[in-house]
């Protein structure tokens, strides 16, 4: 056949970790790869009586058309409860409902990128995000970030040798995939920063809420006083990622804009959903449910961050994430992670190589580790399956090298 | 502020119907503008029953993430009806279930158009789908069509002209906006003709199945032997639109590219109203729900039709669609529908005028009437009043024109 695609289609390819959680299936498996929350928190019958009420009060404008912006009651919810929790003054109609925040990715996309256009991004970052965004075939410059964020000095070098980005990603909070959280000093800098040079963000917060430890702090979207930030929320950590529900906020410009990329892409998000979570809301406490999901991620953060500590080799190092789903783990260089995923596989252990989260390539020697989806006791049965897998590759790869394994060191030392 | 947007943004605007649709919420409005299935023949009772099973059973399942192709149980549903009642030979692995079939438009324009690409269309053309694909920035080629579909001879004529287009988009049944059903010759010589020169076609095929007169036709992709027709199918106007679930089936080498698309825009649709849909079905008897919403229709149609003939003035045309839900008429030319609509509203009646089912522009003396979302008593008083409101246009432009009236030629006649 002689079709011709768009270009674009070259770039493309399926996500890293949804092919491997099609290999994770298996009951045996422990599997650290993906990024589900755990399904025995859900609310289903909650959400089975919100379904009731909905179709038995209202079924007719449930099961109909509506408008591309979003069920207005559940915009209004969504702007208190981002009022209240994240010290964001949204106002319901700026709010629009997406198909979970990754449609807010891909409308971002629409938004500002052309062909051969620059955006910034952390480094790494959220392969979904990569994914989305190169549908349009930009060029991603990584910028440095450390423990406090993306560094503003850094941000600026780029800017002088690049010039200025259509837009910059980040997700302050929790970062996926590495864990890490950008103090309140940075995030300030950063909006002083985008200010003085007029660059929109793409500011991703699926999972501020989900905090184990210190105190919130606010979005980015919260310290915008430009209009600069287009805020993406999203029902899938804190409620129920199946429902495909999450919502985008951004001054009013930009938002008419997005409303008609939304009406264009698929009309609008399913009503019947939107009148679901409303009722939800309406009739359930989500911050108590959120208050429990806290309590049992906290248990499975620490049973990972404690058996890291104490069965990995010395010079593996791993984040200690004070909320959200991931722990980012960075192997000795020179241990391949795509490699040990296949050695990890044979004993029934899964994790997503990090190379995948650097959209210009590198870094293969990362791992994303996700501790949300199974109780304590597996997870510390799990990291010590990928503890003895990296242990033996460090003493392969000593042995290959013809240096003393920590084995043998240890063998001497107790001589 | 200095933003810059993608240039693709600058050719969008809001739907006109949407627009439209927004003026028209009063209950006083009688209008024909929507594309609105009759709320009262939703199965609202039924869909409760459906999500309580799927939530009572398998809630932890259906609030989860889930494959981007989607709900298996629900593709193979679809592929068994698309045997039984489209004659198409779809296999389950071959449909990736859509956020409606507006997302399968979405996914067709990102796997075939770069900016500047060619794609022939009818004219007129669904405007959804010029929205959907302006995204791209294409340039749109309208193809003429008689009262059998397009013209074989004018798709031969305009590749001689412009090229081969990356991609052929058609409704072959009850188009959206004309009411238009291709003969069963001309979609078999257009299949022909496209297998000669190996164009891929998008087919969006939602009202196939609402038919009220005369022998059900194979879809395109019934005839398609070549693996070129991407069919897109949709519960929007067989179940309910609200739930925003449709799908697409294409032959393998471009599914993958598709799924691929569609994860990278919003993962998977929704895993309940999958779930959902699916256990409706089995629960069900879609078949005879369809029988319903035929005998309701074609009593509305029947309706429309019968008060057009009776009450428009004879230099009015119409079409006497066999199914779905519009018809299209033409104004006499010199007639703007656009501001006929002005004069309409303000008798508290609305359609959409047919100036935006124009890719490139024109045709303004032309109208879409939906007859599917009210009862045939207030469709007869709606398309009275709309003929009224034609009536004194003719005369204000008769009496500009200094020509007799129709009433001054029956006052003459009289004499």
């Amino acid at each position: 056949m002689v079709m011709e695609l768009a270009r674009r289609v070259k770039g493309l390819k399926a996500s890293d970790i949804r092919e491997i959680l099609k290999l994770t299936q298996q009951p045996e498996m422990i599997s650290f790869a993906g990024g589900l929350p755990a399904p025995e928190l859900f609310p289903a019958e909650q959400m089975k009586e919100a379904a009731i009420r909905v179709l038995e009060t209202a079924g007719a404008q449930a099961l109909q058309y509506s408008n591309s912006e979003g069920y207005l009651p559940l915009r209004e919810k969504i702007a208190t409860r981002m009022r209240s929790k994240l010290w964001i003054r949204a106002s319901a109609s700026e709010i629009l409902v997406t198909v979970g925040s990754q449609q807010g990715l891909d409308l971002s996309g629409k938004l500002f990128l052309d062909e051969g256009d620059m955006l910034f991004c952390e480094s790494p970052t959220y392969v979904g995000a990569i994914n989305a965004f190169q549908v349009f075939r930009p060029r991603f410059v990584e910028v440095p970030t450390d423990e406090e964020g993306m560094v503003i000095a850094e941000l600026e070098a780029l800017i002088a040798r690049h010039g200025r980005p259509k837009f910059i990603y980040v997700i302050p909070d929790f970062q996926n995939p590495s864990g890490r959280t950008w103090s309140l000093d940075r995030r300030r800098q950063f909006i002083d920063f985008i200010g003085r040079n007029q660059i929109p963000v793409v500011e991703d917060c699926p999972y501020a809420e989900l905090r184990y430890d210190g105190t919130p702090l606010p979005p980015l979207k919260a310290l915008d006083t430009h209009g600069l930030v287009i805020f993406l929320g999203t029902f899938s950590k804190i409620l129920s990622p199946g429902l495909r529900i999450g919502w985008l906020y951004a001054s009013r410009a930009l938002f008419d804009k997005l409303v008609v990329m939304k009406q264009s892409g698929d009309l609008h998000s399913s009503t019947l959903s939107q009148m679901q979570i409303a009722a939800y809301l309406d009739m359930c406490d989500i911050e108590k449910h959120i208050e429990t999901l806290c309590r049992v991620y906290r248990q499975r953060r620490d049973a990972m961050i404690r058996t890291l500590e104490a069965t990995m080799p010395e010079s593996v190092e791993f984040t200690r994430p004070g909320g959200g789903l991931f722990s980012w783990v960075e192997l000795p260089q020179g241990l391949n992670a795509r490699v040990l995923l296949r050695s990890c596989l044979e004993r029934n252990v899964a994790f997503v190589p990090g190379g995948g989260f650097f959209p210009n390539g590198g870094h293969e020697h990362a791992m994303r580790l996700n501790f949300s989806n199974m109780p304590p006791a597996r997870i510390e049965e799990g990291i010590a399956r990928l503890a003895d897998t990296v242990q033996e590759a460090l003493e392969a790869r000593a042995a290959a090298r013809d240096e003393p394994t920590t084995l043998a060191r240890a063998a001497a030392a107790a001589r």
